[in-house]
Order: C-alpha cells, then structure tokens, then sequence
C-alpha cells in the first residue's frame, strides 16, 4: 500500500472562510490555514491533494497556497448535504487507492508536529493495510464537537487500539454505556483527531449509505439529523474489517470555536522558531495599561 | 462642518487581504477587520463610508461587511500609484465635505476605543474648522513605518499641536534635526496614528501634486519613491493653512506586521469582555508540554 493522495474537506457552510485566514507559522512565515494544511500533507510525502470546496471557491482557494498549487485538485460539493458526502464527492480523485484525510476547520500542532502525525498513520496503515484514525483522550465535556471510539489496545504496539464501534458527537452517559476504555483517565474517551488514514472501502460504504438513503444508523441518539457522516461509515467498516485507531500525542484547535484562530496562532507561535518573541509580546500586552478595562486599572 | 462621510483606504499590493481577515472583537463577536473599522467609524456617527480598493476585490470586501453594507460605497484604484493616489481616486465621494480617514491595515485599539478617537477627531475638527490628525508618541525605531510632525503645543488644548511640518517615514536622524517636540521622551516622535479628519483642500493639493507628475517633495531622503503619499499632501497642507495633530491615549497595531493580526487579537480580547477568558487561555497554553518546543522542555 503506497500512499501519495489526501483529501481535505472545506465544503462546510460555517467552515468555509476558515481555510482563507492568515496565521504565522512554526517557521515564522505567513500562511493561510490551507497551505499549513497542505504543507502537513506534503511533509508525509503526499503528492496530489483534492479539496473538496463549495462551487466558486476555488479560486480564492487556489490563491491562498501560492506554493504548492500543481499538487492541488478541486471537486465541488454542489449542495451542502454533509460531511459524508464531501468526503464521497472525492470518490474519483481516490480512484482505487488509499489516502489521507484532514479536516481543514482544524489546525494541528505539536511537537510531535503534524507532519508527524500523518507519516505515523501512514506507517501504521501501510504495515497493518487497513484504515487507521487518529485519536486523543478527550475529556467528556468536549465530546459534543467529535466523533468517537471504543476499542481494545492492540498488544505490542502502544498506542493502537483495535476499533470496535464508532459514535459521532456522543453525549456523556452514551459515551459512558458504549466508549470506555480502561486504560484511560475517567471521563476520557477517544475521540478523533481530525486525521484518517482511509481506504478505498470507506468510499463503498459511504456510497452504500448516500445511495440508502440512510438516515444516521445511530437515529434519534445523534445531533446532526439525517446527514450521512464520516462516523457512520466508519461505524460500519468497523464491523466489516479490520480498523484501528491511533493514539497521538500532538494538539488540535477548533478554529472555528470563538477565539480558535488566537488560540491556534498563539499554539503555533509557542511551538515554533519565535517562541522567546511571543513570550516578550505577550508580557507587554498585559503590561500595556491602554488595554487594560477600566474596572482592573490600578487606581 | 457637519462630518459624516468616512474614507478607507485598502487597495495596497501588501494589504489587500488584511481587511478580509478575522478577529473576534472587544464585544467577543467574530468580524473581519474591515468590518471592525466600520464599526469604528459608525460609532463616530459616520453615514457614509468610501472603501478604495483593487480592482475585483469590492464583492469580497462587501462579503466581509454582513451588518452595514448599506452604507459602504466602493471606488476601484485602477493602478497601485500609491497612497496618495488612493485617497485622492475618492474625491467625488468626498465633494465639498470633510471627510474621516482611516487606514485598513491598522487596529485601533484601546479603553479610549477608537470609536472615541474618531469622535475626539471630529470634534476638534468641527470646532477649529481644520484638519486634524491623530498622533501617538512614537519611539524613532519605529518611525520607518510612520510618517510624523513637527509642531507647536496649542495653549489651553492638552495634547493638542499646530502642525509646522510632516514627514513620511523620516530616519531618527532627520526626526532629530526636524521633528523634537520639547514635551516628549527623548527619541520619541509624534508619528501617525493612522486617522485623520481631512478638508477636502486636502483633495485639491493630492491633485496638484499628482498632476504635476511631483516626485515626493521629500526627494531622496523619502523611502517611498516617486510616489505622492499622504504625507506629502498635509505638509503642503500645513504650510497653507491651520492644521492640528490631536495626541491619542489608545494604541495602533500594524496588521501586516509578522504576528501583527495575533498582537492585534490579543490587544482587543484583553481590553474587552473576554479578558479573565483570554488570561485562562494564555495560561493553559504556556503550561501546555506539547506544545513546548524539545530544547524546553523539563528533562
């Protein structure tokens, strides 16, 4: 299994401005959230990308990765019906072979960079042939904004579960009955990263679910309707073959949660190059009295 | 002199995109930088408001200004001539008004809100029936990005000058041998805030100058070509006739300045609602170990 494709998803209604936003990156140079995004692709040696966009954003698109643009494919979701069928309308840029998957309304940062990331669930994948999905400990209270897993540790390899089933944004108590994992802390549970290394069959059981009609396998228990999603093709997979999960150590930032972009250019900005700068900036600006409100000036 | 049309200029080569970016503002509710400039002018009672842009750029602009697309007005800077240039494309807009002028690669930030800036300008402005720049004392390292005046405190007005001479970007050689101002720190300037209230006198001497096809009046010692700036305008300008520079109490951030949209970020959510959020926020970040790049983090 040799994997040189990635697919990233833009298409989302609140997403769609995001990947266009300018952020300082590790190396101190600015970008757009997409070329960082593309930029962690190509350090796992990804040779071609297909960005899934709402129709007309492609050139607004094309222009905020000046670098890497003849690696770059575009494919419309003409209808925004979902994360599912985003990911689906990739089906003939997949073609036959495996890829990566990012989501572009997330950023990620690390140590363990992103590029990392990705090379590990390259490895894992290509050694175990089969889809592997990136996850974190995830405290309960934030489980709303994921996907999720439960599974059993896969001995030998720390780190690497076998999945067993999948829930897409689960409530605590669900996520209690269905998600726990032993070794984890209480209220944790494993839930996406944002990163998937996935095989041609995720495309067949996507087309499967559209073609159905399906509405969510999980019914009434899930909070996005009746749109097909990543989870519920990755709920089924799991029950069909082998699927594992990997347990990384870098950070994600919802840029689309209030403050996102601060907090991931701020991430960014402590992990890089500029670290001593950012450090100095931020004692200054709570220094700065000209910004303080007025009911914490000092009398 | 009744104020109530507002110019922006953001047609530079380097700028074009800063205005469409993000920022959560001081009343935590997520708006594009132009879109806080806006605001800025409307809470000065601003009715109007030209935006000068590149040619192509007015849908996106428009896209960036949801609540008070009503009263923008877009004029197209059909060549990147330069700054005067740009402001002198909105004179049929202006007509026989005067007018306040905002740059769109600056934040103005401070408990003094710009929107009070603004209004401090208008009021001054309506009073001496003059223009008036907005001026903050500048350290002479940063006077490369500014231009600056020379001028005599107005008795009776704290923080008010009579403006003898301007210079654009001038070097702390040439601020030293022209531009001291005896009330000031040593090696301090009173440079541009980046807001201006102007008369539209100010139109006819940009259109003298650029008729007259002058290369700036500053000759050689100017860092920015033969291209009529601002600058060059108000220091005809304050040969001719009245003109003040009103001191300001809050702080600009240069937006395209590397971190200049994260520094301006923090500047604004530490000195509104959010800030006990945003003091959590750098806080768990500095304590975060991931993203604590390896040469510091504890053995």
């Amino acid at each position: 299994m040799r994997i040189k494709k990635a697919v990233i998803t833009a298409a989302g209604e609140r997403q769609r401005r995001l990947p266009l936003q300018e952020l300082v990156d590790r190396d101190g140079k600015a970008r757009t959230v997409l070329a960082i995004l593309v930029n962690d692709a190509v350090r796992a040696e990804i040779e071609e990308i297909c960005i899934v966009v709402r129709p007309g954003d492609e050139s607004d698109y094309l222009e905020a990765v000046p670098e890497q643009r003849s690696i770059l494919r575009f494919v419309e979701q003409p209808e925004p019906l979902g994360y599912g069928d985003a990911i689906w309308r990739a089906r003939n840029f997949v073609g036959g072979d495996a890829f990566l998957h990012l989501v572009s309304d997330h950023l990620f940062v690390g140590c363990e960079s992103a590029g990392d990331t990705a090379t590990a669930l390259l490895r894992l994948a290509t050694a175990e042939e089969c889809c592997v999905s990136a996850v974190r400990p995830t405290h309960e209270s934030l489980l709303r904004a994921f996907g999720a897993v439960s599974g059993q540790p896969v001995s030998g390899y720390p780190g690497v579960y076998r999945v067993q089933s999948v829930l897409e944004k689960p409530t605590p108590t669900l996520a209690e009955q269905k998600l726990v994992i032993p070794s984890l802390r209480a209220g944790h549970y494993l839930a996406f990263f944002g990163m998937h290394l996935l095989t041609p069959l995720v495309m067949e059981i996507l087309d499967e679910l559209l073609r159905s009609g399906a509405t969510s396998p999980q019914g009434a228990a899930s909070a996005h309707g009746s749109r097909v999603t990543l989870s519920d093709a990755l709920a089924v997979l799991a029950r069909r073959e082998k699927y594992l999960a990997l347990e990384v150590h870098a950070e994600r930032f919802d840029l689309g949660s209030t403050y996102g972009l601060l907090t991931s250019q701020l991430a960014l900005a402590l992990s890089g190059q500029d670290r001593a700068e950012i450090l100095s900036l931020m004692v200054q600006l709570l220094a700065n009295e000209q910004l303080r409100p007025l009911e914490t000036k000092p009398q």
